[in-house]
């Protein structure tokens, strides 16, 4: 009996609660969308763990947030539009998002140590809502026991 | 024993063969991206959820797909090939490939209800496909006990 | 007592240490995340599957990562800073990162066999790095028992 429970258990996986969210891009309409998701996790009470890469880790740079208006080129005519809409019914930007998914739960963010060397950067160059710089691999190591991983 | 069991147990999880995919973007090759992947999961026995927001949401109003002709602007010059091609071998668009997803199995489409209201959307503005408005926190619940979760 | 570890077990999934990566586009900057999660992945001991689709597909024909310069249109502004700062700093290229994953760890390149056909293409159109062309539901029946699925 102790075997068949063996040959059941072997390869399962103690999943961690934890959503992890890959931010690559640095349009406001994406970041947008990577903070509302990270506020849903936190919410429903899981761990959030957010990884700034290339673009996205430029939109955290210090006070970047509060000229950044940037919309997916392939939707730009709706730009307008929407930062408007934003304006009127008065939501919060993403920026503010993430500091409210850091006060309702466990929300860590992350920035790329690569692409930090790559252009250049240190810690104090970016907003202090960044809890680390970290690499790659011990991002993914997190993840892998995770239960959504993201790439946007 | 029950100890072990307990302990090995501990923090598994009953996950369901489900795949989730936020559709964010708007273009037709993207949408066919989510479309042919639902059509996978579908084949393949999963649930499948799909989430539309931002401009994925756009792409769903109603008689919207007949007229958009939008490929992600990074490859634009391939577009015309594309098109061409997708027209000469009969390769079915996008919508009708999330409708046979629909006949074939379990897939259920959701229009992100924040962004509906940003947008000024009611469930009529929509095609038909959407089966309901809905939250990104319950999206998130349930993709979170799925097995591929996807940013589209 | 069987019947109290079935409940818990069932539904409980046996789940493969995978990381599976669909490339969609084929730009530099993303062709860059998605080697240098391959990386990471295969560094963790992780199997890692990359699905070549669409214009990532493009990105894997024979020789045309010689000549690719593509940045996302969203960010081309910073595309020369980052083109040369990779030259200064000697950071490897994707397809370098690619070639250097497989030699780490356990990693397959599949070709989308719709988007060949799509395209007119034959395997041998391809760079040798890429293993073999599938379909995509065969692709998602060895994402779902993995860990971590991205869409890039």
């Amino acid at each position: 009996m102790v075997n068949t429970f063996y040959h059941v258990l072997k390869g399962s996986t103690v999943m961690e609660d934890r959503m992890s969210i890959i931010v690559f891009s640095g349009t406001v309409d994406k970041l947008m969308a990577a903070s509302i998701l990270a506020t849903g996790g936190a919410a429903m009470g899981m761990d959030v763990e957010v990884f700034l890469t290339t673009w996205g880790l430029e939109a955290f740079r210090k006070e970047d947030y509060k000229t950044n208006r940037k919309i997916s080129k392939d939707f730009e005519e709706y730009g307008p539009i929407m930062m408007e809409q934003m304006m009127v019914k008065q939501v919060p930007s993403w920026m503010e998002n993430f500091k409210n998914a850091k006060e309702v739960g466990n929300v860590k963010i992350y920035a790329c140590s690569m692409m930090m060397e790559l252009f250049g950067r240190k810690q104090e160059d970016l907003e202090p809502i960044v809890d680390e710089v970290t690499g790659v691999a011990s991002f993914v190591e997190r993840a892998k026991e995770g239960k959504i991983t993201l790439f946007i």
